[in-house]
């Protein structure tokens, strides 16, 4: 249903427990990116109203997380930051095809993967913390719903600017190049590192 | 209150009275930008809580005036299109200083006069058409109030990056620029030209 060809590693889960609050800063960032991806999506395809209207609720919904992400942080006592970005978005972003009607497909694709990957780490998350943090298990637990909404919005919204094979064939390609990003790995311990 | 130093002439309602359906056009990406703005100085200035706060309810507001416009726009039958970009906001953004913290001051106070501007050209236009069109005068009487209150807001955000005399005497030289940026008019009937 995500479309994702790996699963995420006890080398991620490791690098999470040593630099636990690193991640959670990182997340908050994602949450606000995927608000201004939708955002830009928006801006780029704005006579397409159902995509704009599918875009809205995604701003909205990605900024209440933001938020909900900064006031974990602030109760925690982590000071919120900017932090060097990792590989990942920007190695995802370089795979898209510059002509349009494609640049639109892969566009989505890509955000439809990046919200994949964050729901399976979401869940995953949650389940590695529970033993010992009960509330920031809930918390990704609350979260990884949505994210698999969002991934099924924007695989739907592709066939918008191709038909459904050729939409289907680009997301098994973009898929396919997602797990070898996600494999190397970063020295960075980020929510996609 | 709006520290505008110019009131729209009747050579923009006479443009408006011409082009009223290319106006209500650019006024429905007038507000996708002014969501695509505050989403951009929030992921400028993200460190600022308040800041991202702010941001954050402005993006909403404009995304459901955005929504509110295209059904306006829909209800008349009026296609909604892409529309050559008037120079308004272009020379507007020209005047930004580029070093922090002026830029910041800046793009808050730019922010903040072309929410003004709306604001006054929005009750403007509701008297102008109540006589023939009550229910689109009832519409841009809807929507003033909100723009004199980003309108503030943004001024007053603009206080977490310089002292407030400062922020006042910058408020002063861009609104002049602004009075002679709208002054010079354009060919292109625009919200804000």
């Amino acid at each position: 249903m995500l479309h994702l060809q790996s699963e995420s590693t006890t080398r991620w889960l490791s690098q999470v427990d040593e630099h636990l609050d690193e991640v959670l800063i990182d997340h908050a960032h994602c949450e606000r990116k995927a608000a201004s991806t939708a955002m830009s999506l928006m801006n780029s395809y704005t006579e397409n109203r159902q995509l704009c209207e599918e875009m809205a609720r995604i701003v909205e919904e990605e900024l209440e997380h933001y938020f909900m992400v900064l006031d974990v942080l602030e109760k925690r006592e982590i000071p919120f930051r900017r932090l060097q970005t990792g590989h990942y978005g920007r190695e995802l972003n370089a795979l898209c095809r510059p002509q349009e009607p494609h640049r639109a497909v892969d566009r989505l694709l890509i955000a439809s993967l990046i919200e994949a990957r964050s729901c399976e780490r979401f869940r995953l998350l949650a389940e590695h913390v529970r033993p010992r943090d009960e509330e920031l298990a809930e918390f990704y637990a609350g979260l990884f719903e949505s994210e698999a909404r969002h991934h099924t919005t924007y695989v739907k919204l592709a066939e918008h600017f191709a038909d459904r094979q050729s939409v289907m064939t680009r997301l098994d390609q973009l898929s396919s190049d997602e797990t070898a990003i996600i494999a190397k790995g970063s020295s960075l311990a980020r929510m996609h590192s």
